[in-house]
């Protein structure tokens, strides 16, 4: 078994421990049902991959590296109930399978159970680590409110769309290193730099994800060109609009004024994609902000094998292999 | 200007000095909005008056005690989406005014400025506050479940309401109370007392509610019989099914299955309450409540003068006289 399943086992057994259990079950057993879903438990295994760049005993942080787990479910809850989402790892999500109102509620409480996970910190990192985490939990939903926004707005710069992401998905995972080195307690620098590497990596996760969608292929388990089909504002899409010539680009705009799916249109737009280059675009984007995360890395003190750990690890999640 | 006004003006414009405010306005807009509507701010003046007891200056439970307010008021925002209501303090609901998606991100974000007041609690008491916090959040959203359930369940028990209202509505009330303790740093036994003094108390209130939506006058704001039109299953009618003859019984469960608003049914239901004396019931079970929260506050040491300063506020709550 490799250092990521042990990590993985180590999360899914303190998630076990933990049990979430309570009364009404109404409350409880959707949360139970979420944690359940077969999930990579990409956060916590990054604080874990990054306390132990510092620290040997896993002990100190895996309460904590749960609340991040725990929080990106309740945030998922929500979002899938904003976005009217069937599906959910596969599974049917929970607002279909139970209600609304049973999706909010039980959200409400995961997010509170994840400030639950916190309350064990020691004396001297806790004040720092909370004033952080209710930090990133704001720009979270900062970003989720963007993403809402954009479904309404015509025209979205690249600039718009990239801090977009940053808050919707990339400060959490900058936030999954910066908790590692916050409970080992390590310096602000370090911490901050820890923060920025996984920003930055998480930003590329999230372009990386836009291409798949177009030019993955169907193992990766989502429908090819979902985004195209929905009109998503997806990087590939403004990089699109912003190349595209005059004629071309109202092609594609009366395109997108169409909802239904449309095996013509997904075709249609992705060879524009191709026309204009915006495959590479795409992935030199994404290999900038990855590499530029792994070269902050690179300059972290620390345990050379756990530093080698995490690089690989990014590396497995970029690859999509793991 | 009496001590609880002075009280409410600290409040507000210590709600003021924080300042909630950030992009996108979409997401900002709605707080601001709901914390501006008229409010008592029963719950901060608690704690203010709770703190009173032991410590003059009030600095330190100034930003914790805001926590309250702000945690209300995320209640408030998703239990009007989860109850589809139009109107929440004489205002429209912010997921009609905006929308439903906005609703429940606004809430949550209200929630994390909640936890953010109180980062500034000193460290001595920072721990056991933020543990008896997120309990408290816990149980408020086990009873909004209840409530919910109970909407479809055709039998509660008087021991189910009390318990369900035990769980939205009076351990914030006693929390409240709790927190000047905690933040005064005093004796667990003192802390516990105020605890369960307010959680009575708060039983006693949400029984009055009841009542006073049957016999009430409307100068309360509130349409007289609007818990009877709608078939909420409050303390006064589950006391009436509980002690109404089969055929009075049956005719009231008729009446029930009606929706739609009904003078006659509410002047029915009215008649048979006054019939089997469920006016004199209610009010008896809710001043023997309150009068049990008066005598475990009695029972608290602190300044003399404070503890009648908070006896005369609950007083005044109780005959909605403030």
């Amino acid at each position: 078994m490799n250092k990521i399943s042990t990590f993985q086992e180590v999360i899914n057994s303190k998630i076990e421990k933990i049990k979430i259990a309570g009364k009404p079950e109404e409350l409880y057993d959707p949360i139970n049902y979420i944690l359940s879903l077969k999930s990579k438990r990409v956060r916590p295994i990054l604080s874990l991959l990054s306390f132990s760049l510092f620290e040997e005993d896993l002990d100190k942080i895996k309460g904590p590296s749960i609340a991040l787990e725990f929080f990106h479910n309740f945030t998922l809850i929500h979002d899938d109930i904003m976005d009217n989402a069937d599906m959910r790892r596969g599974k049917v999500t929970i607002h279909k399978k139970w209600d609304q109102n049973i999706g909010i509620l039980s959200g409400d409480l995961l997010m509170i159970f994840a400030y639950k996970m916190l309350e064990d910190i020691e004396e001297e990192s806790f004040n720092k680590t909370f004033k952080r985490f209710n930090n990133i939990a704001i720009k979270v939903c900062e970003g989720q409110q963007y993403d809402m926004n954009f479904e309404t707005k015509n025209q979205i710069s690249e600039e718009e769309y990239l801090s977009m992401i940053t808050l919707k998905t990339a400060v959490l995972i900058g936030f999954s290193l910066e908790l590692g080195g916050l409970i080992a307690n390590q310096q602000k620098k370090i911490n901050e730099k820890l923060y920025n590497a996984g920003e930055k990596i998480g930003i590329s996760f999230q372009l990386m994800d836009d291409y798949l969608d177009v030019f993955g292929s169907a193992e990766f388990g989502k429908k090819i060109g979902g985004d195209i089909s929905s009109n998503k504002k997806t990087y590939l899409i403004i990089k699109l609009l912003e190349k595209a010539n005059p004629v071309d680009r109202n092609n594609i705009l009366k395109l997108m004024n169409n909802n239904s799916y449309d095996e013509n249109k997904i075709k249609f737009i992705t060879d524009m994609m191709i026309k204009y280059k915006i495959d590479k675009i795409s992935k030199d984007k994404m290999n900038s902000f990855f590499n530029d995360g792994i070269d902050i890395l690179n300059d972290i003190p620390g345990n050379k094998k756990s530093i080698k750990n995490l690089k690989n690890y990014f590396e497995k999640i970029k690859e999509r292999n793991y």
